[in-house]
């Protein structure tokens, strides 16, 4: 995009390109947010600075779940309040607030942070799996609930940890499969209708 | 976002705040951000806060055009290449780029960093248009090529900066209104093409 006849001043090419590096954000982005912080908010940007200095500096895995920490084990593991005998596994932090926003689960967690994508290049190696392992068969851990997203490679990651886990003599479940709450038949899509008419339940379980 | 039962450690909590600073960026997006610098792109992350810190500190506004600069004037103003009886003011250095890839100006610029916006407090005092009419008004200009976008705010900039420059004796055009080069009637919408009749020129012309 540059042109050798307007040379942008160093600094400032050298913003749009480290900003560029963000997921999700190209060219014509990382020149709009470049200029607003230049021209709207340097302070903002000090900020982003510093914030990004502190995050990676003072910031680990949690030796336990895999989740980011400033301590050797992260809160949530250390809780007392916590059911040690279920680990949740989950892709990202994100996922794991999720869950919690939903109020239904009590036990300990395990962040994948990532998900297999073997065309990507991350395989169970890139993902720590012996570390997973390590974690699940502490002795305490009795059930494992796969919540890896319901996508493509999510699937396949539920799938492959599965059996890993299975073998390893642990009751393992997945996330239910249906009709989203609060949804109408009409607009639920054929595919999700499919997995809801397969996964149905007795009515009297309720 | 964040649930209390499940504190993100402050860093981390910080970086996301400070992303979504960012324009265009919400809180999901920042989440994102921040997990992806911090699991796969640490240097990256680094590599930004740099960029930033040298980019607040480094880049002022060119005395004469007002566009980011290392030094008092950048170097489209002192280049001797360009015809100085010519100005163009755009609202953002994106916008010079266009125009300077587009190989058809040789005059220089002045770059409003912004645009009339009332509605957000964005006034001519705002844009500092007194210091673009000690611009305009150096003796040595004769044409001032109005470019800002063709857009409501744009095009309202537009007229306010004809009104003031007509009134100081300078010649004041605007960049041609008309049909996109290589683009089908049947796919232009109708106000390009009601602008494009107004203008119509004398075939003889080319």
């Amino acid at each position: 995009m540059s042109d050798p006849s307007l040379p942008e001043p160093q600094p400032l090419q050298a913003l749009i390109d480290a900003l560029r590096r963000l997921p999700g954000v190209g060219v014509r982005s990382a020149r709009r947010m470049a200029y607003h912080l230049l021209q709207h908010d340097a302070s903002g940007a000090l900020h982003l600075s510093e914030a990004l200095r502190h995050a990676v500096g003072d910031l680990k895995h949690c030796r336990r779940c895999n989740s980011f920490t400033e301590d050797e084990v992260c809160g949530t593991c250390l809780s007392p309040r916590r059911d040690p005998a279920q680990l949740c596994i989950v892709e990202t932090p994100a996922d794991q607030n999720m869950l919690e926003a939903s109020h239904g689960y009590h036990g300990l967690y395990y962040v994948l942070m990532g998900r297999l994508a073997p065309l990507d290049g991350v395989g169970p190696q890139e993902l720590g799996f012996q570390n997973l392992l390590d974690r699940a068969c502490d002795g305490v851990v009795q059930e494992v609930i796969l919540a890896t997203n319901f996508t493509a490679e999510g699937e396949t990651t539920a799938h492959y940890l599965a059996e890993l886990l299975r073998s390893r003599g642990l009751r393992v479940s997945r996330l239910a499969r249906g009709v989203p709450a609060g949804s109408e038949l009409e607009y639920v899509d054929a595919g999700t209708l499919a997995w809801a008419l397969m996964e149905r339940r007795d009515s009297h379980q309720d």
